[in-house]
């Protein structure tokens, strides 16, 4: 029997489809869609050596063999950089320039390594690079929020092999951060309780969809996943921007994020996924109803017609399920 | 220069991102990848001579030689009938029982015919079909919602070749129909005006997105669109649920749609893409402020990390280049 499942923090339906079941080890990608790369390519834009071929350098990180993380402009940016942001709004079109700002996050100088098989210190690299950023960011006039993402193979949307991730400014606030808070302050003006405390406190109580918890954070299934092996990683501590993240935290984000991911390309043969940050609006932080936290959504199932016609989506694996397929990985 | 333009309808804002400009016919598909298909398959349950091979059958058009369109239940149903729906509210979690009902449309007996290629009598058979089942299904007790679709090509997440679409009788209001019939009240509020009219109006005026205009119907490429070839067909009369098509509209409709897809199946050498019908819950028929509509979703770009963090799109070709290369095709 079907059932279904509503996600309160982003007022989503999804169909537990129960009927079309698969076990979640139907969804290991096949060893033979792996290749072995190179540890160095020379005409690779991100690899050592080439750093004339990628554009301007924002930050880096370094050690005494060189740099660790580094984070420049992307070479293709969606959004530019510019003094005056035009707006025109006629009739029902509303038109806005595309300022912004897009940069590109170099997770390792090594061409063919994967963040679940780094070190923890180098994945807290990526993380202290990435609030780095943020913090510098968030103080640009006309920067509404910040996007931080990442692609991990084709199904995810990458063509580049090297470890990267990204950020994208927006000058305004993208609908899904917008919606996200609109459901957290009408919470919060309800029960004057922050929605996303509320419901981890209700995951660790029912436990069963809990993948790994630390002193500071939880990686989760969460009850109502959209899709089979959607994680939400919470930080336990109240906050609503990822500007706020303490060294302790970042810490304890790396061994967590890493762990998470580790479970994934062993359990699921190295999935394509992407992940992403949500963080508070720029010019709304501080607030008591917002909290950010990470989602991982790993490429294994396709959105179709009534994904895009409904907004519902279709799971054909509980999340209980899941959630203890990656615990016993 | 990048520029970001928004849609009133779904709340979205979209980045037309022209530093990654390609041209319209860098979307066409190889011409590898398209497979000829034979006309009748002997293990095909959905053609003619199979129908043990499939479930119940709950409509069909017959002509001399045979049936023309059938409706089915979907065999491995998301949603399944039941008497008896149940609700579990516990703290955060909402959860319902899986009631609904799940049906396929098979579009022709032909195994290798395609919605471009059939004469404009089969398309519309078909579109009479969505509707005698749209008139039986909403009124069945405990349906809220009935979302029309069709994917057609595995990246629009279609298995089976021979042509079908599908129907899916909720018993919630899906999200993305539930923002837009609120967008639209909050609309119709202020301005006492339906969005959907004064869309079309603004729309036909600047006549640079318009592909396609019958006497009931116009096809375009909406101001904001998330992806290259995203194509509204709107009706120009102002009815809030598809149901209340009448037999003129269903005779322009698919004349509008056959043209539609055929610029598509000729410009872009056949894509994989979605549609889907937008109507009004069942049971808030008759509004002012609703406007039901068709969606063609070409799938030709991939969502990435930033997608589904942020729910913006960026879309590397302008809508009005999309729209006068489909004119011209």
């Amino acid at each position: 029997m079907s059932e279904l499942r509503y996600n309160l923090i982003s007022r989503e339906w999804v169909i537990i489809a129960t009927k079309r079941a698969k076990r979640p080890r139907d969804f290991q990608k096949e060893k033979k869609d792996n290749i072995t790369l190179a540890t160095y390519k020379l005409d690779c834009p991100f690899c050592p050596g080439n750093e004339h071929l990628s554009k301007e350098e924002t930050f880096r990180l370094n050690d005494q063999k060189g740099w660790k993380v580094r984070s420049i402009f992307n070479k293709f940016p969606a959004l530019s950089y510019m003094e005056d942001v035009q707006r025109k709004n006629e009739g029902l079109f509303n038109w806005l320039s595309g300022f912004g700002i897009h940069e590109v996050v170099i997770e390792h100088p090594r061409h063919d390594i994967n963040i679940a098989l780094m070190s923890d210190k180098d994945v807290e690299d990526i993380l202290t690079t990435y609030k780095q950023r943020y913090l510098d960011i968030q103080n640009v006039k006309n920067v509404e929020a910040i996007t931080i993402f990442k692609n991990h193979g084709p199904q995810a949307g990458t063509s580049v092999e090297h470890p990267h991730s990204q950020i994208i400014a927006t000058p305004i606030v993208p609908p899904q951060i917008r919606s996200r808070v609109e459901n957290a302050v009408r919470y919060f003006d309800v029960t004057g309780s922050c929605i996303f405390c509320k419901n981890l406190e209700q995951e660790l109580q029912e436990k069963k969809r809990i993948i790994l918890e630390t002193e500071k954070f939880v990686s989760f299934i969460p009850y109502a996943a959209l899709s089979p092996f959607t994680i939400w990683i919470f930080p336990k501590e109240h906050k609503a921007s990822f500007a706020d993240i303490d060294e302790k935290e970042l810490h304890d984000l790396a061994i967590i994020l890493k762990s998470t991911l580790q479970k994934l390309y062993y359990g699921l043969t190295d999935p394509d996924y992407n992940f992403t940050i949500r963080s508070i609006p720029v010019n709304e932080k501080g607030t008591e109803y917002f909290h950010w936290y990470l989602t991982i959504i790993p490429r294994i199932s396709k959105t179709a017609g009534f994904e895009l016609g409904s907004g519902m989506f279709i799971n054909v694996v509980r999340p209980e399920e899941s959630a203890e397929f990656l615990r016993l990985t």
